[in-house]
This record gives C-alpha cells, sequence and structure tokens, in this order.
C-alpha cells in the first residue's frame, strides 16, 4: 500500500519539533506493560497494586525531573489535552500571547481573553502582560519557547509579573486567583524545567517531543490551583482526569523525561553548536536569508530561515527529494495550508512567511548530516533564485 | 522496588472487563511507529505522508470493523474521553440509565439530565426512556452491556423511540436534535458492534478492552450530528479532537478489533460455555449464591456472583492467594471503596451487594482454569461461611 520513497538511513530528519522517534531505552520500559503487566492499576490484586505501584513510581520520577510533588502530576493524553485542562479548566479571562500554539489560543478563545503582542523576535513583553491583566483575570498562559521559530520566553519576569498582581489582588479584598501556565513541550530537554526556577503554577509537558511515546502529557498543576475537570468518570488522576490510566505511556514518558534531563546540558551545546553551524553557512551562502527569532533567546534546536520570494513548500519538496526532511512551520498549521500565525505575529512579510523553513534539530543530528543538509539547502535555494530571477 | 508475589503463569485472571493484555498481533503492527516510522501524520515529507495513509488506513479498518464511513471515526485517549465528547458536546439535556459507567452518570450530570432506573435484572425499560425524553432532550445515552453484571441493553428498542421523538420533532417544527449514543467499550468482541444494526448516531469503543493499547479510544459520530470539540487545538480529527494523532495506537487498536471480530461468534460461544460451566458449579455447591443480571441477554464473558453475609473484599483476598485474581466490581468503582451504584440500581441488598463478585472471562480463559477456580472459590466461600456461622 505505502512504497517508500527514500531510504531512511539515506535521510537527514530535521523536523524533530514535528516528532521524535522512541529511544530503545523508553520502548524497553514500556514492553512489560503491554503484555504480562497488562493490569488495570485500580484492581485490587497484589499483581495490579504492583502496577499501580509502579505507575505511581514513574509519576514521582517525572515529578523529580521538574522538581515536584508526585500529586501534582496529571497524567493527559498529550499537551494538546493539558494545555486544554489548564486552561478551560481555570474559567474567567486569560491573558496569552499572539506566538502561543494553536491550542492555546483556540482553547483561550472558547472564553474571555487578551492575546498580547510580541516583538519582532518572537518574545512576551512582560509590561504587556501586565497591562492586559485584568480584575478578573484567572489565568496568564506563555510558552517557555516557541515551536516555530525557537524564541525563549522571559517566563521569570512574567512570573513575577502574576505573583505581583496576586499580592495585589490579596491587599485589595479580590479573591479571585490568578495562575501563570506554561506549555513547555518545546523547551522539555534543551532548558531547565524546574517547576519553583521557572515560577509558574501550572506546566505542560509532551512525551511526544522528547523521544517519548505519543499522545502522553502532563500537566503539573501547583496543590493550591482550583481546577475544574475537563474529562470526568471514574475520578482517576484525583478526579481531574478520569480514564484507566495509561500505564506503560507514563512509565515510558518518565523514562524518556529522565533520559532527556540527564543528558540536556550537553545536547544543548552539541545542538547549538550543529544550529550555528548550519547557520553561518547558510547565511554566508544566501546574503538574503533572514533569520527569525531572538538570537540570544532561542532553543538550541531551532533554526528558523527565510529565502524571501522562494515558495517554502516547494523547498520543502525539493530538499525532500534530495532526502533532507524540514517543514515550513509546525505540522499543525502547516497541514492547513494557512500562513504561520507566529510568523504573522513577528512581523514577517508574506513574501518572507511564505519562504519560510524551520529547521529542528535533535538525536538524528550529527555533524556530518547537518553539514549536508546546509549545502543541500544552499544548492536547492540558489537554484530556486536563479530559476524565478 | 516491587515483588511478584505469583508467578503470573499459575494465576488464573479472571478480570477481562478490568483490562486486557495486548495480543502479541497487536504488539507487533504498533512497533514500526513506536521507532523508524515515527513522523508527525501531518508534516508534509513523503515518509510522513505515508505515515498519514496508514493511519487513515487504520481508521478505515476500525469503521469498516462496525460498518461506518472511515470520516467518521473520531479517535480518543480512551472511552472516557469518547463519552465526555459524547454527552458534554451535545449539550442540552440527557436521558441515561441508573446502571451506566461513571464517566456517562458523571458526563450526563454536567448538565440537565434525566437518569432512567432499571429492572432488576439490569435492562432499561424503553418505556422509560420514553417518558424521560423532554422536547429539549438531545442525547439518550445507554451502554451495549453493563460492565459490571454484563447485563445487554435492549439497544434497537431505544434506538426505535429516539428515531420516533424525531420524527414527532419534526413534524412539529421543533428543530432541537436528539441522538442515541451507545458506550460499547464492554461489548465489542462479543457483540455485533454495527453502527446500522446497532441504530445509534454515536458509539464508544475502547481499544483496552479488546486485547488492544490502553488509552486508546474512538467515538463514531454519524456524520449529521451536530458536535462541539471538547480539545480544541490543531484541529485534527475533523476538529473535535486536536491533538497529533496517536499512530501507534490507532493501527494497534484497528488490529485488535479486526482480531476481535474475525474471533467474535466462536469466542462468545466458548467463553459463554466456560462462564456457565463455572455458574452451574457455584450455585449447585453453595446454595446461598445469588446470580446477577439478564440470563437471557448476558454478556458471554460475565458472571455476577453474590455470596449474602461474606466480605467481597475480603473473599478477593483470599482467592489471590490462591491465584485467582476476580474483582468485587468494576476497577474504577473498587478503587474507591464505596458500593457499586449498578448493585444499588437493579435493587441488591447492602447484604448481598457488599458479597459480591464480578468474574469476567476472556482470552486467558479456558476449561481448566475456569475449573479450577470454581472448585477454589467454593472452597473459600465454604470456609468463610463457616467461619461467620
Amino acid at each position: 500500500m505505502y512504497t517508500v520513497i527514500v531510504d531512511v538511513n539515506d535521510t537527514i530528519y530535521l523536523d524533530h519539533a514535528a516528532a521524535t522517534p522512541m529511544s530503545n531505552e523508553v520502548l524497553a520500559a514500556m514492553q512489560p506493560y503491554f503484555s504480562e503487566r497488562f493490569y488495570n492499576p485500580s484492581s485490587p490484586y497484589a499483581l495490579a497494586v504492583g502496577v499501580r505501584r509502579e505507575y505511581e513510581d514513574a509519576k514521582l520520577r517525572l515529578a523529580a525531573c521538574i522538581g515536584a510533588r508526585p500529586a501534582e502530576i496529571i497524567m493527559t493524553g498529550g499537551a494538546t489535552e493539558s494545555i486544554n485542562l489548564a486552561l478551560r479548566g481555570t474559567g474567567g479571562h486569560i491573558v496569552t500571547s499572539a506566538v502561543e500554539h494553536e491550542s492555546v489560543l483556540s482553547a483561550a478563545r472558547q472564553g474571555d481573553n487578551t492575546v498580547v503582542a510580541v516583538f519582532p523576535n518572537g518574545r512576551v513583553e512582560p509590561d504587556a502582560i501586565k497591562t492586559a491583566i485584568q480584575p478578573d483575570t484567572r489565568l496568564v498562559s506563555v510558552a517557555l519557547a516557541n515551536g516555530e521559530i525557537g524564541t525563549i520566553q522571559p517566563l521569570a519576569d512574567v512570573a513575577v509579573i502574576v505573583r505581583d498582581e496576586r499580592m495585589k489582588r490579596l491587599e485589595e479584598g479580590n479573591h479571585t486567583p490568578i495562575y501563570l501556565h506554561s506549555d513547555a513541550s518545546q523547551g522539555a530537554g534543551l532548558l531547565d524545567v524546574h517547576v519553583a526556577r521557572l515560577g509558574v503554577d501550572m506546566l505542560t509537558l509532551n512525551a511526544g517531543k522528547v523521544y517519548g511515546p505519543k499522545q502522553v502529557g502532563l500537566l503539573w498543576v501547583e496543590r493550591s490551583v482550583r481546577l475544574e475537570a475537563q474529562i470526568v468518570g471514574g475520578g482517576q488522576e484525583r478526579g481531574l482526569r478520569s480514564g484507566t490510566e495509561n500505564v506503560a505511556g507514563t512509565v515510558g514518558f518518565a523514562r524518556a523525561l529522565e533520559l532527556a534531563e540527564r543528558g540536556r546540558k550537553k545536547e544543548t551545546i552539541r545542538l547549538a553548536n550543529l544550529r550555528d553551524g548550519m547557520e553561518k553557512q547558510l547565511v554566508e551562502a544566501i546574503p538574503e536569508a533572514i533569520i527569525s527569532g531572538d538570537p540570544k533567546h532561542r532553543l538550541a534546536s531551532h533554526l528558523h530561515i527565510s529565502f524571501p520570494g522562494i515558495d517554502g513548500e516547494r523547498l520543502v519538496f525539493s530538499l525532500e527529494r534530495r532526502g533532507v526532511m524540514v517543514a515550513t512551520g509546525s505540522a499543525c498549521a502547516a497541514n492547513k495550508g494557512t500562513r504561520s500565525h507566529v510568523l504573522t505575529a513577528i512581523g514577517l512579510s508574506s513574501d518572507v512567511a511564505d519562504g519560510s523553513l524551520r529547521l529542528s534539530l535533535g538525536r538524528l543530528s550529527n555533524e556530518e548530516n547537518t553539514d549536508q543538509a546546509a549545502r543541500i539547502l544552499i544548492e536547492e535555494v540558489r537554484s530556486e533564485y536563479q530559476r524565478t530571477s
């Protein structure tokens, strides 16, 4: 039914922000729970109780990775669900930024919300957040890092603003709570995701972005946060997310996050070097190239580059013919054929935005293949410019 | 950390309604999507497009198993999520029965609802449903079969009532739609789940109950049904369930449901024979035993038996010491230590309800181990009765 067009071993994968391959250690950790340890963790007999214990242990390890208490970890069916729970479960007015993931913007739109503009480098201005906060604002949601241009947000500054607002309300006798949620799906494995250091009240993480299983996510919810369940039923996950627990997925996620955390600092340096090397090659060879994002605050994995006047989608396909897999933007948006709201928000003209590629590096990247990818990209872009000039 | 108390090979598992082990064929089908075929199905390059095609093919095969169109299949993170989408996504007044799963009752309670009583055999009276329908009722939700006592519901009769109501509204110029949803999690693999033959408008299925992966479910939504998404974002699943697709889980579910459907008739007869054999042995040996459910309309897998005056939870543990794994009721409820709402609804006295066991047979059951389980159960119950007399 499906014919492999390019041999996987001959390809260069530069779309780690869209999906990551599960590591062998993760699959090995999950495997027992598919077969011999398949028991429902809510069942009463010892083998099921053992599975429950291992499930709780996995949550404990996830909690340890982010400096949280295990009881504060709510397992979900992925980052989108976590985000929906955080945003729709809080209620009231929401403040968020124009460069958030579709799921944050869509969930915010379900109620009263203010979307704050960003700087051309994609950074949120903390003062703009401050101005947008109303007396009935219950949630501020700002991603740790942008999935498209890789910009890392000044989350600590936003946290101070939320804390100040909380203090102000306390003094004024306004009992409306205000929380800070961050979607750290794109930062985990490269940035510190310790919740206290981030200063957040809720944190979304996605296993599928850290070489773990897909459709497995978590929402960390600080214990004082009042949240309304979005999926009700058997009362699992402290009543905040009903449904039989995904033991295999949770154990896999724990292993994946532990591995990512363990190698984080080294991997960040390695990827930044590879990325910077590519960037240098590309910018030197193609004077038209425009790099987006904040050079000082950018995920080590991300390189967002635009070639004004060139059709980015066409370029994706010509690169693919040569074995290089890249995206024009986030997979969700790209699939709908609409222009990225992130690129619009940072003020790229349509001419520049339409000629954009998001290159995202990761564990499949090495010096040889990033170097080769840069060379192929230069050739393809040059030939496109020649064709269209 | 965890010590195996009983050797899995020496145990007799009679809790298939709580969880089923994934079959090897299912794991084999899923495996490629964990590693070499890890691509995000929304990405543009051919390898990802191939994964998208295989994902759509899996949905097509799921659709074929239930006689539906693939575009009508919404993949979810399990039955609880499917149920929440069906019930909370419809809005308006909901009619359901007192023996529904917690997730149906909890989701119904989020809005206006009427819970209809059942007969002592657990069957819903279609006329009671008819009486409960109001001009603003938008949904009737009745499970195909009860997970605790195994009673199969007269869904076809309920479907006629819903259709009649729809016709009546049309004639009256009442444009409020009315749909029939059924949670078939417990019936799939043993009963026909062809949507047209069931006469439903929405159907929930759970991979984890048919020897497929856990936290994978689907909601079949007939194309004319108007439903509001509960998880918003990237717009996957026709906008009704956002989030990166669980390709491995969906492919595994398709394989699991195909295998279950293929072996359904034979397996139903096999299990009914084994179950009936156990029932005969138990009832003959223990005159106090009370069988619940409808003998004529009961899942082949289920045997719900009560021993008045005996502590069911105690019995679970004494059986476990002898290698027999059973539950007192559904895993969700049992875990909370509350009395089953199903047993209350069918009018069991607390004395009888508290001495109940749910034995649920499945692929791990055979003549030898069910026979042995019955013998062990008889011994344990007799010794309990002696102890307490």
